[in-house]
This record gives structure tokens, C-alpha cells and sequence, in this order.
């Protein structure tokens, strides 16, 4: 077969136009497939759901890994009318090393391991089952929502990386001081540094748990000084990435408005 | 009559200007009677003043019904005023059908309801209780908040889907792994997915009941993590919602002023 | 006395520009002696410093209210030296009905009053000393954070009107849904519409203190979307204060500036 | 030994720049060797680990030390390199005065110090221990986040002063308030004004441990108040911080960019 033919099988798989309605139609269903898989993810894990439509949800999962190894086939093999993984060979294998045929393998993957590793426990088989999960990230060459995480998280990286960096020498500074302060025999959650974080983190994110908190009068107010600075340092990558948000999702806005005129 | 005096009684219905004094004093009694409506509702609920004022409550329901099911059957009369209300009667049903007017019908048909349905049990009657609720609606019609609320997420409406749809993702990524880890035999509020959702939105949203929350190790490291960067995530939504109204109020603020030159 | 005389007192006790030692001084000594009140109504209440430093409250006490009872009557004096306030009486009359002089009565009146009203009871006593606090807001005459925020919240009024109207209804709706649903016999904390709204401030606030969150399913589902959606909304006065804050500190420091230069 | 490798030496131990290898590694060895240290820090504090690597513990920490020691001499040594710490003695001890200085002292004294002092007790190394965790503020020679955060704080001083104190201002308002309502006897948390601040803070920066909150409806009424109101008021440090950094990151990006071209 031609380039020609693998180009169209390509134009069908991936996010077509409006006016395509095979290539449409094909969309819509690979996505609904990936949402009914992640609902099934999550609603296998209630007992009584399981015990009921145990036996659908093998079937479903059965059907939806058929579906999505022969699209992961279809796409290796007419990956080669793409310019640069035109080699038969080497062009296949540099396609199945981009990220978008991994996240494509890894949907996958949980299903056919088992079958080969013979000797796989129950531990190993929960954890495949976890990696059904990313089968989400396919919905990424759908929907501009994961691109546009990836773009903010890329432009605003300095920022972030700044930031965080702060947050983390606060969350030491913080949990150190209480641990030295907090710390008595038979005293729960104050044990050790690592410990006293968890504190930290509940404290400084103002979640807020209450199974952790000072009882010591000196105690208490460190973490009353801690919590009044701590929290607005902590509402700064909140702050950046939604700065971000914003600037790229009127960018975006801007262009559709350019490109419909 | 005329469609001179239909006119006249629905601007009398309406908000009116400030030199209208028998409008303007409409108004107020029916926001008046709204507002009291709605504290009706909530103190009703309370048991000693249930038992007090009980025979009170019912009257004063008797005649809200009364004061609404006539100005309802006013609009719905006087509609045909309006150019695109006209025909008598096709015109009155479209009115029926109208936002407006659904929120009227749905003010008093709560009272309605269990005469016409005889054998309508308990919960049919607190859910109907519930419906009287919606007169707050009402208030719709001479506040200007409800609207605003309306435009701005009409305006917005684009990233408030991809940052709920992000948010969603976030919240599912991170109730699974922490039911991979955290889920033990007797263990409560992590045995399932869903019911680990519930810790996943008391911990990104901050509000941490504390009635659930990671033990191991592993699991306080990884609600950790989420915490940190999930927090940010949460509250994007919060950032253009607001920044949504600032924008939309100084729009209205400005075009008051031109109004008012 | 002529005005000259009261001229020159009245400068020297209201905040006094660098150059004058005199009217400086008293500008500390009186801010120093408001701030070690405040202190000393704090530390009051902890029964230990009581029971050991009572008696040297006391005096404290006497000894401040005798300070502040003098200026209060210098002022009232002196104000008719300023030309609204000229009329020996009706002048000094309209000075104490300003807010300023109002502060300053609020500040002393609790001491006196006991004496007066010889049959005072405890608990009178009780809120009398809660007055006390009021001499915090003696400082407003020296320093620029009372004006600041009577003036942040003057100009967003109508922006803060809109937004807590909106947050009230919000709290309404979730609180009245969540009664419905989770008020069962034995439950506590959903007993009322008005219990459950502690719920709901808890919640919406995110302060999630863990006395009171439902326990269905149903209730469960509820208050994860009321907590996503409802996070936001409670977050715009925040956003409008900050907002406010930010562009009046600004309009303050260019003033400043342009004065200095 | 000349100036000229005085100032060699300098450079090297200094932030170097890409070209020159050995300044490099250098810089690259003492990032290393603090973070390691911070590490170990907060590592030993868990009994386990200590238990099986305490000696491990220790030489690592003599080995720090002497790094550290050799570090901080040379620095001395080499200072009367620079202009303004040119004579040899009092430039030194200028220079030993410098922040710089002391952080790389405070880095190595709570080694040193437990051996001059024959008698120093437990409580007192315990408090030693805890200055080894000043190390990680040699870190800020080498990253731009310590100096950020300094300008930021510099730049919005006043913002932040005048804010602090309304906080302040609320939260001891809110608290008087508080104790008045909610002091009962054998009502814990409630038994002070200071004791009640614990509550203020925690509901204030929507922390809400649960550790104490009101009960009486007067005091779940006034709570819900305070935290409606007083939330946006404890968010403004947190936006004034954010906004400060926003600017000064663009600031220097600015900069960078420039400086490249």
C-alpha cells in the first residue's frame, strides 16, 4: 500500500476537522472508549460493583485492549508516511520511542504482561492494573487541556522552580524548628523531622487534617507565626500558574479569532 | 383591555425606575416577601421554632402562595404585551416556557402539588418543601448579582471546562494512587476509588475535615506531593472566576457613569 | 485661653510632624500606652498572670484611664479652636458625636460606668471589659491602616455588596441541599438549615474543622461539587480586598512621592 | 602571596562562571555537600536510621565541618583581596562581620562549640544541633531564590507592614470576641485570650485543625462571621508577595535577556 493510504488511515486516527465525519466519528468513539475505561478503573474498585458486573468489566476490558492494540498497529504501521519516520525499520522504532506511542503501549501493556510473565504475584498484578490508568493520557491528542498544563509548566518553569525551591527550605525551616520544640517522649507525629513535614505540609497547604498540631504553648505559637508567613508563600505557585493560565489561554483565544477571520 | 394598560401593570411588576412609587413600593414588597420566604424555609427547620411558631409558618405559606400565584397569573395574562409574547395563546405558552416564568411556576407549585397528587408520601412532600427554595430566584428580577454570576461564567465558559476538566483528571490521578497505596483491610474512607475521591477533594480543595487521611509512609509522602502541587490546580478556577467579575464590574461601573453624563 | 493656646494643644496631641519633639513624644508615649492596654486585657484573661499581676492591672488600669480621661477632656476643650466645632456648646456637642470623640468616650466610659450603675451585675461587667478593646482603635489617629481599609472597602462597596450576596445564597443553597440529605434522626450537626450552614461556612471557607461533613454517599458527592465550586466563589472578596489594597497602597506611595519632591 | 591569588582563589570558591572547570566543580561540590548535609540533618532525627547509621552520621558531620572550617579560612584569609576589606586586620574582622561571614560561622560553630564548653548539657546541644541547619543559608551564594525573596520583602515592606498589622488588629478582635462568648468553665481551648488566638489562626488561615472550635450557636454564629470576613483579609499578604514576585521575576528576566543580546 502507498503512502497515500497510510496517510488517510493517519488523518482518520488522529483529531480531524469538523467537516471529515468518518475521521469524526472515529474520535468520538475512541474517546468515549477511553472515558468508559477510566470510569470502569474506578468503579471496579467498589466491592459491591465488582462482585455484580465483575465479569462485564473483564469483557469490556478485554474489548477496549483489542481496540486500542490494533489502533497502536495501525499507527506503527503507517507511521512511515510521516516524513521523519519514513525508514521501514529505524523510523518505526524512533515512532514507538515519541511519547505519544508510549502513553499508547503503556494503555496496553497492563493487559499482555501477565499473560507473559507467568510467575507475576499479586502485588505486581495491582500495580499493572494501576498502569490502566493512563490510558487518561491518551485523551491528550483530543483535548487541549493537557498541552496546555505542559505549555504553562514550560514558560513559567523559572518561576516555578524558584518557588518551589522556597517552599521546600520554608517546609524544612518550619518542621525542623516544631520537631526541636514539639518532640517529647510518647508524643505522636513529632517522632522525627521527616515526620514533623507531614505537619508541615497539612499546615502550610492549610488543609489542615487536625491528626497532627502543636500542644506545647511555645509550640502553638510557632505554628501560629508559621501558619500567618507560611500560607502566602505557599499560595505562589497557585498564583504563577494561574497568571499563566490566563496569558496562554488569551494567546490561544487570539489566534482561533485570527485564524476564523 | 388594552395592551395601554397590560403594558402599564407589567412595568408595575417589574423593576421599576425611582420616580415610580407604586412600582418602586411593589418591588420591595415582593423582595420583601422573597427574602422572608427564604428565612421561613431555614428556621422552620428548626425544631423549637418549628414547634412554636408552627401554625404561623403554615399561614404565611398560605399567603405567599397566594400573593405569587397572582402575580404569576398577572404575567402570564399581561405577556401578550410584549411583541414576541402576542398570540393569546401560543404566546403565552412560549412565556410559560421561559426562564422566568419556570422559576415563578416553581414557587408555588410546591403547594400545589400534594392537593392534585392525593397520595404523595413523606419524602415526595420534603423534597417539594425543598423546591420552595427557588423563589430565592426570584430575586433574580431586581438583583443584578444573579445576572452578573450568569455572564461571567458564559464569558469564561471556555476555561472554566478546561481547568474543571484538568482539575477532574488531577483528582482521579491522585485518589488512584493513594487507593493503591492506602487501601488495607480495615481500612476506612480508602476502600474504593470513589471513597478515596472524598479524600481527594477535602485535600485539594483544603478544606480537610480530617476524618480521612493517609497512615503509611508512603501514602503521607504521596498526599504530600499532591497537596503541594494539587493546591495550586484547585485554585485556578477561584482566579478566573474572580478576575471574571473584576472585568465584568468595572465594565458595568464604566457604562453606569456614560449612562449617568 | 485664646485659640492660639488650643491651636498649639490640639497639635501637639494629634500625630505631629518630625520637627516637633513635643507633640512626637506625647505621639509615642500615648500609641505606647493603647498598645500595652491591648496587652494588658490579653494577658489578663490568663488566669496564672492574673492571680499573680492582678493588682498591677489595676492600677495599670487607673492609671490609663485617667491618662486617656484627660485628653478626652482636653479635646473636647481645645476643639473649638477648629471652625466647625466653634460654638462653645453646640460646637462641643457636635464634637462628641464625631466618630473620633466617640472612640475616645468608648475608650474610658467602661471604668466609670460600674460606679455609676451601682447594681451593675457580673456579666455587665464582663461585656464592659470587652470594651476596653475599643481603645485599640484610638490608634486609628496615628496609624494609616484603619483609613486605608474604611477606604479599600468604601470604593469596592458595590463589587463586595454583589460578591457576599452572592456567597449568602451559595451558602443557603448548599447548606438547605445537604439538611435535605443528610439530616437523619441521632445525626448531629445537620439537625437544622441554620446547623447545617456551619457546615457550610466550614466548608466553603475550607477552614474544615472535622466537627461536622457528611457521612451518605449522597452527602458525600454533594459536598465534593459544593467544595470544587464554592471554593472559587469565596475566594472573590479576597481577590476584590487584595485588588483594592494594591491600587489604593499604589495611589498612596505616588502621593507620598510627589510630596517628597 | 600576592593579591593575584588571593583573588584567584575567590573566584574559584565563588559562583563561577560556565567557562572556568574548576570553579565549577567546586561550586557544584559545596552545593552538594550543604544539601547532603541538610539531608543528614533531617535524616538522623529518625530513630531507625540513626540507630544503624549514627557513626556514619558522624563522619560525614566531621567531615563537613572540616570542609566547612577550611572554607571559611581561606575566605578570611583571601578576603583582603577585595577593596573594602583590604587592611589585613580590620579588614578581616569587617569582613568576618559581614552576613556572608556569619552564616559560614554559624555553618561550623555548633561543631566547635560543645568542645570549649566542658559543660554544655543536653538541652543545650540539642539547640546546637539545630544551627547545623543554618548550612543550608550558605546555599543562597549559589541560588537566586534567597535573594528574591529578600528584594520582594525589601520592595513591599510597607504593603506588608500595614497588612501584618491589620491581621493582627483582626485576629485580636476576633479572639476577645471569641473568649467572651465561648469562656466556659471546663471548656478547653477557650480559657484565655492568647489560648483563644490558637483558634483565631487556625480558622483565620482556613488551616481548621478541629482541635478547638466554638459550640455555643452565639460562637458558631460569630465564627462563621470572622471567617466569611476575615479569610480575604488573611489571603492579602499572600497576593501582595505574589504580585511582588511576578514583577521582580520579570524584572529579571528582562535583565537576563538583555545582559544575552
Amino acid at each position: 500500500m502507498g503512502n497515500k493510504a497510510k496517510q488517510k488511515v493517519l488523518k482518520t486516527l488522529n483529531k480531524g476537522d469538523e467537516n471529515d465525519k468518518l475521521s469524526k466519528g472515529f474520535d468520538t468513539f475512541i474517546m468515549a472508549l477511553i472515558l468508559l475505561n477510566v470510569a470502569a478503573v474506578i468503579l471496579e474498585t467498589v466491592e459491591s460493583i465488582h462482585l455484580r458486573y465483575g465479569d462485564f468489566f473483564d469483557y469490556f476490558e478485554i474489548f477496549s485492549v483489542i481496540v486500542f492494540s490494533i489502533e497502536y498497529l495501525i499507527r506503527v504501521w503507517a507511521c512511515t508516511a510521516i516524513e521523519k519516520y519514513r525508514h521501514p525499520v529505524w523510523g518505526r522504532l524512533k515512532y514507538m520511542m515519541s511519547i505519544e506511542a508510549i502513553i499508547d503501549l503503556l494503555a496496553i501493556i497492563p493487559f499482555y504482561l501477565p499473560i507473559v510473565l507467568s510467575n507475576a504475584d499479586g502485588r505486581m498484578i495491582r500495580i499493572l492494573r494501576l498502569l490502566r490508568l493512563f490510558r487518561l493520557f491518551k485523551l491528550g491528542r483530543y483535548s487541549m487541556a493537557f498541552g496546555l498544563v505542559t505549555d504553562v509548566i514550560r514558560k513559567r518553569k523559572e518561576e516555578l522552580v524558584v518557588t518551589l525551591t522556597l517552599l521546600v527550605i520554608l517546609l524544612i525551616f518550619a518542621s525542623t524548628l516544631m520537631y526541636y520544640i514539639e518532640n517529647k517522649p510518647g508524643r505522636e507525629g513529632f517522632e522525627s523531622i521527616p515526620e514533623t513535614m507531614w505537619w508541615g505540609v497539612a499546615t502550610l497547604t492549610t488543609v489542615g487534617y487536625g491528626d497532627v498540631y502543636p500542644i506545647t504553648p511555645l509550640g502553638k505559637l510557632l505554628g501560629a507565626v508559621i501558619a500567618i508567613l507560611g500560607v502566602g508563600l505557599f499560595a505562589l505557585p497557585a498564583g504563577i500558574i494561574a497568571a499563566g493560565f490566563e496569558s496562554e489561554l488569551s494567546v490561544r483565544k487570539k489566534k482561533k479569532k485570527q485564524q476564523n477571520e
